[in-house]
């Protein structure tokens, strides 16, 4: 697929900012309704679709079908936000004479048009319809996909079924675009017309991106999440009875998908007792190895999984099975290594850092008072997890305050891998973990990085917007005064 | 006061960083009461305070005595708003084993110490105790303020006051901490330890403390308020029909506190009719000079009402009576000045940036069809208002919809100064009006700048903060998986 010139890029831009004043006005209802179509158009074409990002991937394909329902999954979540309608956030603070108080009236409004970038590790959950497109739509604001590299003909592919069901939707030209090539993220991100842009990928990546958005003339919000390493902490008793389901939930974790999740278990914790060691190792030397999703991943792995190995203190405690079925080069073993506690202390900068793929460092401590200086010196992260028994809870809930600052999902007696697409869920968290630890990138909420409020004062009836208007003709649950919902 | 030294800013961030936990673990209700008590102390020594202010300021005592009634309203608020709790936005998604989802809850969680830069323009209700530290406090983030040069003695004294108050409720050490010179700004925003800056002041200052913040290893969000032009469009029947009360309107709004607030209305669109021109000239005219700030604000705005007046097309259509007490060469004359649309067209770079003080210009239109051109060239402001008359709703409506995407709030027959502190409030808007569309400096959800959310998976009950449990103990509105609210 040809790079998008910087023509183009004005092209897809200023059609989506001609999309926008029809997408943003239809009702939600109308914009669930071609949500649904495109979802309904890529499940009818999931053959071709999971081939096609088969051959670009080596995902293989139980996984790219799983993927796939997900992502229009996806879509009909957003689809059922827009129906109920409450994600305007309405708040209402009605006139008081007595105080010279207007009536005010607020809700969330679409931005304006957007830029998604694909992620490398998900052609579909992450790339041109998936969530950060699916709510960019659905809050009404026009987007232009950055495809991702690793899999450009599912990209283009992707996008072509989706502008046919758009279409068939009646809606307006320009709603969705797509663009090319490395060097259209950055132009993109600079573009005047760009109100938002989301990302998922590499910290490097996102940074220097991140950066073009504040250093716009008018800055703009900068959506990445970069990964993390996903803190594990077993406590003693937790460890003891449950050892072998916490090897095999670990291995299971962190080396499922080949380890290219972005919630992948990268740093575990545990007691330093032979038994629960012992059972990791013999956990991990029978996972096979796995395709990655491309060369240049692989290659990235083998490097970060051998600079791991040979810091100061390290050692490898197991590794999985070698070779394989080697297409291009891609497979990777399964790798666990071993720290103790103040080793990792002196060389946390190094070793808390992302090694994308399915190598994880397995940190022992003695003293389960330790713990309490590792969580200070973390950096953030989209999750941490505490396995607990018993007597554990009380440590485990000490831990859990400084915990909260540091990541966006606290799990306990769980695995980071597996974000469930709900109302609750948050996936994000403090840089590095990401640029904006104030909202999520999976789940309904994540439609609030594409809105701003605005407030109407004194506005008659008849011309405010019906989230607002006093006979609450959507039903939605507002705040009126003190009194929520109304 | 002394300027605070690089060593005294790690003091103060080191104490805020541990007055967190501490802070921040108490409940709710808790710190509402620890706020009540500074609003009381600070009420207490409102002779004192005012004193201190107008000697600095040259504000007015009546102004100043409103201005910290209005500061202390905020911080009772604000005490409300922890007092009702749904301000942690409380979200459960429950465990369905057919799908393997497990139970996920959020709640909004402080985000560690942040950083408070005082405005010039109100010694109380956005210095050291006002909304942006205590919707900051509220939210069990402790504050280092950066007082504003232009009345140190008022923040001093503020601060003293409230740290007694404080201290009284049994508060940690570093909850509010204060620092002074202008080096102490970036320093403070750059401070490993800070997590957030909310600020509100000039553009050109605060674009530099945004980039500093942007440019951070872990960048960090910048909440900065800079004010705009504030544009009132008055449609043709309603300059007709309405005419005395518009120029009256106008002129109040204009001239309201020497024309120092970030919602003056700089820019007044009118049909090209004498009457309403005549008596807006009229209403100038009978204005008297007010003293401004402080004596650097007065030559800045006598430089930028000259250069506006200088302007090709420009002409100078009234001015108020000058002279007057003038206590250290701060006396402002209004003046409002006058173009017409294509002119303004021709100059809106220039002519739509604001001028500080009570300066106005008004841009007269032949066809009210020439107002969507106008929109369409608008920069993000704070507010937009409409005056409209009967045949004037139809185009009221059509100028609605474009101006909701550049401002913040949209006021119907009424005049954008005074901004109601309610749970409705939004004073934000787009760049350059803020750097952070999505979030408000006025009003109870304010708090949120300061709240990312925390996601607990599967957590034990007995370990999960309040606003989570089962039981439901504070009684939130929250919402359960498609039930809003339980």
């Amino acid at each position: 697929v040809a790079a998008t010139t910087s023509v183009e890029i004005d092209e897809r831009m200023a059609a989506a900012d001609a999309a926008f004043s029809t997408w943003s006005s239809w009702p939600p209802a109308r914009r669930a309704g071609a949500l649904d179509r495109v979802a309904d158009a890529l499940d009818q074409a999931a053959e071709e679709l999971v081939a096609t990002a088969d051959a670009e991937t080596a995902l293989g394909e139980p996984r790219l079908r799983g993927e796939l329902a997900r992502t229009t999954g996806q879509l009909r979540l957003f689809g059922a936000v827009l129906r109920e309608g409450n994600y305007v956030d309405a708040v209402i603070t009605t006139a008081d004479d007595a105080t010279a108080r207007p009536d005010i009236r607020r809700m969330l409004t679409p931005i304006g048009p957007v830029v998604v970038f694909a992620a490398s590790n998900f052609p579909f959950a992450f790339s041109v319809l998936g969530g950060d497109t699916a709510s960019a739509l659905a809050a009404g604001c026009p987007v232009v996909v950055k495809a991702h590299e690793a899999h450009p003909q599912t990209s283009r592919r992707t996008w072509e079924i989706a502008q046919v069901a758009l279409s068939a939707a009646g809606c307006p030209d320009g709603v969705l675009g797509i663009a090319f090539g490395f060097a259209a993220g950055a132009a993109l991100v600079r573009h005047p017309l760009t109100r938002a842009a989301g990302f998922t990928g590499s910290q490097r990546g996102g940074r220097a991106l991140f950066d073009v958005a504040a250093g716009r003339p008018d800055p703009i919000p900068f959506y990445g999440e970069f990964g993390s390493v996903n803190p594990v902490f077993v406590l003693p008793q937790a460890a003891r009875e449950h050892t072998a389901q916490i090897a095999a939930g670990y291995v299971g974790s962190l080396t499922q998908g080949g380890g290219q999740f972005c919630t992948n278990p990268g740093l575990l914790f545990v007691p330093d007792e032979p038994a629960l060691l012992s059972a990791i190792a013999d956990a991990i030397a029978g996972v096979a190895a796995t395709p990655m999703l491309s060369r240049g991943i692989h290659s990235a792995y083998l490097r970060g999984a051998e600079a791991m190995a040979g810091v100061d203190g390290v050692s490898v405690l197991a590794r999985g099975v070698g070779g394989g079925d080697d297409r291009g080069g891609w497979m990777a073993t399964p790798q666990a290594n071993v720290v103790s506690v103040s080793s990792f202390a002196q060389h946390a900068g190094e070793l808390a850092e992302e090694c994308f793929g399915p190598a994880g460092l397995i940190v022992t401590y003695r003293d389960a008072a330790e713990l309490g200086g590792v969580v200070d010196a973390l950096a953030g992260n989209l999750t941490a997890s505490i396995h607990a028994e018993g007597s554990d809870h009380e440590l485990a809930g000490r831990l859990a305050t400084p915990l909260a600052r540091k990541v966006g999902r606290l799990i306990f007696n769980g695995w980071p891998t597996g974000v469930a697409v709900s109302w609750a869920t948050h996936h994000g968290g403090p840089w590095p973990a990401t640029s904006a630890a104030a909202h999520t990138s999976v789940g309904a909420t994540a439609i609030a990085r594409w809105l701003a409020p605005v407030a109407y004062q004194s506005w008659p009836d008849d011309l405010l917007p019906s989230a607002l208007r006093r006979d609450n003709p959507l039903h939605l649950a507002r705040r009126v005064d003190d009194t929520f919902p109304d």
